[in-house]
């Protein structure tokens, strides 16, 4: 019995298949080498000895090593054996991803809706109709700026729920208030404008992409009656990102005089209206975009609504802004995925948003009550605000040390973040509760821990 | 807490003012409409449900409904609900945003696959079992990357199909290529790039984006070995954007000797594998990042596999740019889309993308055939390139008028490219025509028609 070189262990030909011999065993060999089972330098047999092994044609032996060799995954050279390339890794050796990190023991992390409550049945049935009867032309390259079924439920809703004055044709649906804002950082930069003033407090992660695009941050005050528009003024930006209706993170609510002096200081305003939807104890608050279309960047999304992980936003950008803001969409990714578009307009038109929000409300309500009780049950010293609406407080803490209580918190399992990482100018010590994802019997006894560990 | 129709947002009613409040209610809901808040054919709550939400007499809503209704801004009707009628004006008078522009009659436009080959069926059901086995922690934020079960399924698919060696852990699930790209190119500029070369002839679509980053585009000639590498290193760009498997439009592949250049070269390549699935009577080349992982940035998507308007690619880093690319990745969108992820990622698990690409290449290999078969009819003295793979072909018309005849075929309704729209320096007259959505029958009347336009 003759010897073996070894190959034909790894290599496994079917004849017979669409795939050609020579390609089969082009790509096994390929295999081999990227898997490290072909040892980099190591010699191959000759053409003639692996065609005797597998008992082929020469000729496709030596093919497949001419290709491989072009590929760089081989190295043939005169009168010498052919060996084994560069190309060599260890593919197969990698690491999984790690997956998503596990929610804290008592998630008051704020920011995020309860995925539980995301309704998969109707958006399961909106996908499903979806592709059931969107026409072929849908499934090319649309208008980057979104489809029209979307378009126009976004602007009735915008209108009945928000106040927002949206015409169909300039809304461009985004995949989210972040890229919303970078689209809008970019326009903004092209027609010059170099400062960006911001709310202090105010989220980090929104003003932090606008500071990457190279914005100079200049930070404004908040007081009870929301953004100091007069320190605005004194500040010299060009253009302001706020959130009138609920204040991040104090939950304050922009005072109607402070809405006038905003539209007559006359720079672009960026209008997050991140949370508005939930509101409890006090009249809603139209988006300020509906009282000046000029100047006023709206940008919102489900991600407080439905959830984030669909990643779907829209933007209503001012008629001067319009073409600059489409042409940025179209650079940025040609525009946003479609079935999810779909989806969300049918929930829009058959109303399933709506009767989801309802539902959400009386259940953000119960456990908001129920954190407020547990605040002045364990922590009677502490000051919330911002309990009218939204999915957050923003909890008040006099004599505490707010570093040193985050990283007890940490330690001890609860989630939540320190005003400190929002504020530019220091603020009080205070930290923010959200309480969207956590359950509402963990609420009373994660106050308790808490308080514990605030030493009260 | 109460449903809320969103409408109260709108209507301030003032108690004790000379003015009753059925005529606030009238006056108000008139503004509503004039401005356009209160969209046309949008639907207004019960005359009940409103009254509740104001805390009025149901009365005072019936008689401000009816009267509304008299003057025609109002549309009531039996047994349905009240709506906004024609008396409106402003917002809600605009025109529907325009659909996506029909296909011309004979569509030989490149770079789109046929629609009509869309796996519905397929795609439907893991979309669906994603909505029913997903966690509830998936529906918030995930990694901006992507999410785990897509990496691996794609960590494995590229380097079976492909030659590419990914670590699942650095891969970064995209919007597409021209989001990848815009991605790296933010990072190759933060990393103090300033010079981009690009194949010219290239795609004007993928330069486009990456010169609006401000970088300056070094054009580089191709021939028959694809980018010239001598005049690459003689251009002084630190970066390169190539698409070696099927040079775009040519069609030429990158020569071995090209290959092993590029990578002497020493810059960062961005490789553009676009339409890679697609080949006929040729054997595959692997990709170059399988041999050169430390500089190049590897790009796809399932635009011409799938479909665009799924908006979803993925881009492989060199481990040197991976944390840059996350944290543009970040600051873009926060992350793309969760169940087109766990869609594709069952698709490649199970196999169904394969069996798709198998049915896909049958049909595009007929047309492709089909294709050169009629030019060599009715347009003998054409040189067609690229027919080997792809879904396009470049085809050369000595001593036509490229300019004028794409004027005519336009007229004619025959969508397609010409060569001039991707070069930068002159290059000979030359149309693109794709095969990817024009149905077979169409094929041979229209290269007729075009034959007749070119005056052959």
């Amino acid at each position: 019995m003759k010897a073996s070189s070894g190959i034909e262990m790894m290599v496994r030909l079917e004849r017979g298949t669409r795939e050609p011999l020579r390609v089969q065993l082009e790509r096994q060999l390929r295999d081999g080498v990227r898997s490290g089972t072909l040892r980099r330098g190591s010699a191959l047999p000759s053409s003639r000895a692996l065609a005797g092994e597998l008992g082929i044609a020469r000729g496709v032996v030596t093919e497949a090593y001419a290709q491989l060799a072009a590929e760089g995954y081989l190295v043939a050279s005169q009168g010498a054996p052919t060996r084994v390339g560069g190309g060599s890794t260890g593919a197969d050796a990698v690491p999984l991803p790690a997956g998503e990190p596990r929610p804290p023991r008592f998630d008051f992390r704020p920011g995020e809706p309860d995925p539980a409550l995301f309704p998969r049945a109707a958006w399961a049935g909106a996908i499903r109709q979806a592709l059931r009867e969107a026409p072929d032309a849908r499934f090319g390259y649309g208008s980057p700026c979104g489809v029209p079924e979307l378009r126009n439920a976004l602007a009735t809703y915008l209108g009945r729920v928000r106040g927002v004055v949206a015409d169909p044709e300039t809304i461009i649906v985004t995949a989210g208030v972040t890229q919303g804002l970078t689209l809008a950082g970019r326009a903004l930069i092209a027609r010059g404008v170099r400062r960006l003033a911001v709310e202090d407090p105010g989220s980090v992660f929104m003003r932090g992409p606008l500071a990457a695009l190279g914005l100079e941050i200049v930070p404004v005050p908040v007081d009870d009656g929301g953004l100091d528009v007069e320190a605005l003024d004194a500040g010299g930006a060009e253009a302001v990102l706020v959130t009138p209706a609920h204040q991040y993170p104090t939950g304050v609510v922009l005072a109607p005089e402070r809405r006038a002096a905003l539209r007559a200081w006359g720079g672009w305003v960026l209008e997050d209206d991140y949370d508005a939807e939930f509101r409890y104890d006090r009249a809603p608050v139209g988006a300020l975009q509906g009282l000046d279309r000029e100047r006023v960047i709206y940008l919102s999304s489900i991600s407080k609504t439905l959830a984030p992980a669909l990643r779907m936003g829209w933007l209503v950008p001012p008629p001067a802004l319009a073409a600059d803001l489409r042409r940025e969409k179209h650079r940025a990714d040609r525009g946003s995925a479609l079935l999810e578009q779909l989806g969300l307009a049918t929930l829009l038109e058959h109303g399933e948003l709506d009767r989801h929000l309802r539902r959400s409300r009386l259940e953000y309500r119960r456990r908001r009550d129920t954190l407020v009780a547990a605040l002045a049950r364990h922590l009677p010293h502490a000051r919330p605000h911002g309990a009218a609406a939204g999915l957050h407080l923003l909890v008040e803490l006099p004599g505490a040390d707010e570093a040193e209580l985050l990283r007890a918190a940490q330690d001890a399992g609860i989630g939540l973040e320190g005003l400190s990482q929002h504020t530019i100018a220091p603020g009080p010590p205070a930290v923010i509760l959200g309480y969207g994802c956590i359950a509402e019997p963990a609420i009373e006894p994660g106050i308790r821990r808490l308080a514990e560990l605030a030493g009260a």
